[in-house]
């Protein structure tokens, strides 16, 4: 499929107030964005650095995928973003290579992107989702 | 510090030889080097995304870092690597804003890089590591 860039990675916080300071004065990145994804249960913030984002991640409620993950394995990196085009195709083509995926088509994520994840059981345990940029 | 961008993303994983075809094969991304760091007790695989390296890391000893971490956790990421200029300047401004350091002064990682490590009980649980590229 060859990604293009490395579009985010997800960071899960236990709360966005204390984590934008510390990526704000000792890393010297600017929060250019916070945006609440009701139907993720979480509220998030962006940060760039180069071609990628950090998007820290705050569950709104404990049963949600956040919260969830954050009691069974604590604050952490959550998902790697990768960027590429034609999603619903590669979508297709991953499960064609036998790889296991959460989302079978595309879906809306944050940022107005088209987004599909993979199961991180087929990807080494790593969360991995897909985006694409339908703007361009 | 404003890194400029994120300079690798290392991924602890039990085989490298069952990982590698998985990113050349379902990610079409080429494995570039591999190479052992004998130091950390690692087995490193190299691709490149943008302006991103996705390092895998495997364990040559169950009592490495990497492979204690799999012991603890499975495979998964396991530290994010921000690209910045002056790095010793930078490890000793972080320790000044309080931020607690693996490495109080730059080491030699991987790839001719010098490497220092944040602590990740203070950077919301990401292993964070700070890279010079001493050639630029």
């Amino acid at each position: 499929m060859k990604p293009s860039h490395i579009e985010h990675i997800g960071i899960a916080v236990k709360s966005l107030d204390e984590a934008i300071p510390f990526y704000e004065k000792v890393f010297g990145l600017a929060c250019y964005a916070v945006e609440e994804v009701a139907e993720q249960k979480v509220k998030t913030a962006f940060f760039k650095v180069g071609q990628t984002k950090i998007e820290l991640l705050e569950s709104t409620d404990p049963e949600g995928p956040v919260g969830k993950f954050i009691e069974k394995k604590g604050e952490g990196v959550h998902h790697i973003a990768f960027a590429v085009n034609d999603l619903a195709q590669k979508l297709t083509a991953v499960q064609e290579a036998g790889v296991r995926v959460i989302d079978k088509t595309p879906r809306k994520g944050a940022e107005g992107l088209n987004i599909g994840f993979l199961h991180p059981k087929s990807t080494f345990g790593v969360l991995t989702e897909l985006c694409e940029d339908p703007s361009k």
